[in-house]
């Protein structure tokens, strides 16, 4: 492969998804080969001294504090949004209008209307050659990558249980103060949009298949919290603190979710499990570099769950990286995202999970909401004609 | 304590259950000090030769084939009965009516009308101090009965979450054939009554509360299956594969629940986790002998789950057995049972879980099918005005 | 099978061993056919009250206070040896003279000599029908009888490694008292004879060879301790409190094994690993119904440590206990030791692990003991001509 | 902090560990508030073309081919020495002569006389407020850090048990070609000095003591190999496959060892334990976030190893990653081996581990070998004077 072509970046929000996503836009070309090398041209913040200390300490060469002014450069060709949900739909749409490909942080909007709005605004920049990718970064993940290889191939057969929890714990003490997270409207929702999304969308990635409905309960364990660390005044959490639902996928599977932010001691505990007619798989976030691998058809005298450490070089993303057995982490996620998204940039591939992905996995959301809201009953998902996943 | 008084036990039925109890009731009194010592009077089955084999196999003195003529001898004051699910409220309910004590396999009976009928029963019998139980064996697992404890003093503070599945593999093959626990009306149902019992009983009891609605679906995966061991005709297959359910209990925990034959792999996997606001617990019956107990008060330098190693004096049953570190087995919860039996009929204590326990279980499965049957619509469960558990 | 005939079993010694061994009389034809029925005939102690306690507990029909008349009972036709190791030699030569079978606790004997002895009378009787064994029962703990199963199949390839370790800590606090375990001249060793034999028999068992040599070091690390339970004054100990070394097996394969009291955290973890050129092998005995394979010759890209729960009826020992999944313990090692012991006696195969073993233990402890006295210098084994292990 | 001043940095080597370094150099200021800001100046190779594409890669301003050019240079005030370990001694001895901080991969040296040549040269460097390191990257694994400050606040109380194995099984294929690491005269030893130098050191990091003597054997399994991938010549493996070693610590500690190649399964597998009067730590490379905590002073009843997953804010170097619960992995450990040494380096600190850490590895390697050589036999290691570790 010859020497890549250079390709301006533009990075909106510098929280804990801008740095995420830094490291991998510095990193990507120094383990990867690819036809495009990313430029860090320009992070966009509202505060200038703020964003500029960002800009130095996060490696990207120049500031901007209007977004407007940052997807009309020219030295950018890629918008990436890393900023709260709210503002997703309307950066995203003005920035594909200006023929920006477009990197948008999960979840793709904080409504299903707002999504859909996106759907089109990238159905119409893909006819110009303009590509879209919602941040679902779980599915790079080695393990959950391989996962999906598995049973693309067939090793697990007909798929019949899906079970995914994403479990945390960092709101459990009741002195945890009124973050905008626990604000309906900003955040749109609580543990079901923020975690929730990420195993419904690595769930359906790994199994090929949709949900097809749902029905759901949500909680909210904790109605009042100080409005700031040590206030004593106190205001109402107004999003979900767990969701639970379960529901059947297209081809038949059933599956149970659950989200919470008040399962002490896991931090970002996401596991999934699939079963099937001829094998199952198991993974387990904490163990981000092993899947657990069962093969119903091998002998019961010698059979059980294969622990695979997936750091071998035939494992997804990992001929990039060190020699068997040095594992990787959580920021690497990134890194691979980026990764497929540069490579399918080169070669006019369209990225994986698009908008119409990151709408599907609204529309799962919100069925759960409105399950939840009118008692636990059951809400059916629209069919989906394209292509699953 | 002085020598034992004898007290003359019958067992119906000598399949599993038969073998499993067999052996608790040879072992009780060599392990445990208990005012009354089992003596192992006479087995009861329909055939003649047969239950001749399974008395001498098992340990048992004598024979019958009506259980009729078992629950009327002199020399018999504990009825424990092992047969299907289809028979334990006639033969209970007579037992009962005989002056006997009854121990009661689960499910207590395959219908809640049959379940109400066998709690009246019971009723009648306690006030002429005639006890009964129901076979929940699986309280009695030390790691289980500690679990119990640990919430019960407050270790876990307010209850959150309760997550609990019974996986199994064993039909996962379609050629296995249309044994009588495919078979609606002998089983009463499949996963969900067979497995799913189990964890409604057990995690009811860990956190001393008990639901109050439940929303669920159920599917039969494979539809028909050959009548016999390589039969090529087939016939249908009619109770559930596999169920799922969420719900709320009382004190308003979230519960998510999973009972299924077709998780590849998992032989007889129970596991059981707890998240409350001061700690969490988690228990797989895959390592039965460990209970891991995180500590939100903990410092979190230092803080994690423990994984307690449940062999130590202290913990509950295991002063009776070895020394540290020396495990148990899936066999010991039977003994555990019949001691705590033997304890309160010689002391006059109420044995417990209770017929009452045993009808509520059937309540929440029922409550699942009855779900499951309309659309997975909610349905909530009566109260319980009595202590829960 | 027909009925099997009776044989009468006498027992001395009624402490941690004669509970584990009584159970397993107690239960063996409960669940194994076999061509002989054990006979609980009489039980041996010195103190005649405690005895007949005994026997009423463990459930044992008459009562010896001297072994010596014990072994000349003419419905005895089985001694076993659970008295501490300084009594095996003299009671096992007599017993074997006197004509009966002998199942001898480990250690075979405290000294190399005794064992000799031993191994003399042994042969002497077996000239005669009488058959001998010594109880190391771990062996049929059946994760290990299936390792040892795959070894001799060719699953593992030429022996590479072996790594045990027996970590226990129930003397770690400096305050507990000088028992009989920590003075040699009646323990005759300390960590090494006690729990090291254990892990020396079950390596050699697993992978069939012996150990050809090795070097070894010893410590006592807390010297004195009170005389008894919160007593002022203090002794000496005067046995090792850990005992590691490392050698050479007769094929080649490196050897490293350590055993010690002083394992905080650890109550019985028998942890054994071996690599072989085709694949390797893991146990811990916390974990006893699991063994780890993995096989060399399978994709890098699915391959690991595959979790076998060695609980299927196609496993050693299984097909007589309960259904996949249900998990046996510890005390079930015992159980088959004298399943085996019974089969051996009624078709008159040789019962194993022999005399011979136990003395090729104490040998290889002999060696341990030495290299450390001399400043852990090599020590040879002697080489053995008849088959290994 | 204010703006950190650069630093020039020259690094020699750009295989396995070159990337690795690389990848620190590139991400350490983005991560750490540091003094110093890393200019990665150049790097060298012998081959022009090579070394300038490897510069691409790498993300090196310039390119030099002799590695005495480069330690000349102005711009550089930092030597990196990633070449093999034969090229250690001169290229360090040369760089620090130049006024040139270095930074030493492990080992330090082949031998311990070019070590004891090094190490003079560092000290004479000290004296002009020149610096060295030797890179033991695995001290700045989180997990291994916490692990030394829990022994070093007293946690453990008496250390009495180290045991380490640093297992991998990257030749256990006897067509495994004979590269330049399985020869004696590039490599100076095989698994002994590769990887037994890494639990050598990370053991006595953690316990603050060192190695008083030790005995070991060690083995090379395949004796020929063929010389390059697919040739049909053969040539003579003069490295060691696996070198095993127990030996006493300073303090008393008992220390069992092991390093191999040939380890089916495990890849890079480093586990370690250390047990002390109080307590005890597990600890496992392949989840190298976690560390496993026993506190022998908790209650039996609720007592066990408690998993510690190190990535919480108040984990050695954990502030500067992400939210807890999302992991590192293994280049993480480069990063904070970096950090730590342009921390010490702005401060005037003297970075550790020193050349004398990495002498006293080397010393220890030695015995081992010697104590081999000469049929399993003590070696007395040298007491350290200076504090240790």
């Amino acid at each position: 492969m010859g020497a890549p072509n250079p390709i301006g970046v533009g990075m909106i929000g510098y929280a804990f998804m801008g740095a995420a996503h830094s490291q991998a836009w510095r990193s990507v070309n120094h383990f990867f080969d690819l036809p495009l090398r990313a430029e860090m041209t320009a992070i966009c913040g509202r505060d200038q001294a703020a964003t500029e200390r960002a800009a130095a300490k996060l490696g990207w060469q120049s500031v901007e504090t209007d977004w407007r002014a940052l997807i009309e450069r020219d030295d950018i060709q890629i918008v990436d949004i890393c900023s709260p949900g709210d503002t997703h739909a309307e950066i995203a749409i003005a920035a594909l209008a200006a023929g920006k490909h477009v990197l948008c942080e999960k979840p793709l909007s904080n409504t299903v209307a707002e999504a859909e709005l996106m759907v089109a605004a990238a159905r119409r920049a893909r006819q110009h050659g303009v590509h879209s990718m919602v941040g679902f970064n779980y599915r790079r993940v080695p393990a959950i990558a391989l996962a999906r290889r598995l049973v693309a191939e067939g090793r697990l057969g007909e798929i019949r249980h899906v079970r995914a929890q994403y479990l945390q714990d960092w709101i459990i003490d009741p002195q945890f103060p009124l973050v905008w997270r626990l604000q309906a409207e900003r955040a749109g929702s609580g543990a079901l949009g923020d975690i929730g999304a990420h195993i419904v969308d690595a769930t359906q990635f790994i199994v090929g298949d949709r949900l097809a409905g749902v029905t759901g309960l949500t909680e909210t364990f904790v109605k009042e919290r100080p409005l700031h660390q040590s206030a004593s005044e106190k205001g109402a959490v107004t999003v979900d603190d767990a969701a639970l639902f379960i529901g059947r996928f297209g081809n038949g599977a059933l599956g149970s979710f659950e989200a919470t932010r008040f399962a002490g001691g896991r931090k970002n505990a996401i596991r999934i499990e699939v079963n099937g007619s001829l094998g199952s798989l198991a993974f387990d976030f904490e163990s981000m570099n092993e899947l657990h691998l069962f093969d119903a058809t091998s002998s019961s005298r010698t059979g059980g769950f294969t622990r695979i450490l997936v750091t071998e070089p035939e494992h997804p993303y990992l001929k990039a990286w060190w020699p068997a057995g040095h594992l990787l982490g959580y920021e690497h996620s990134f890194t691979h995202e980026i990764a497929d998204l540069l490579a399918d940039l080169g070669t006019g591939n369209e990225p994986s999970p698009s908008f119409e992905d990151g709408l599907q996995v609204q529309q799962v959301l919100a069925a759960v909401v409105d399950s939840a809201a009118g008692g636990s009953h059951w809400q059916p998902l629209p069919a989906v004609t394209q292509n699953a996943a």
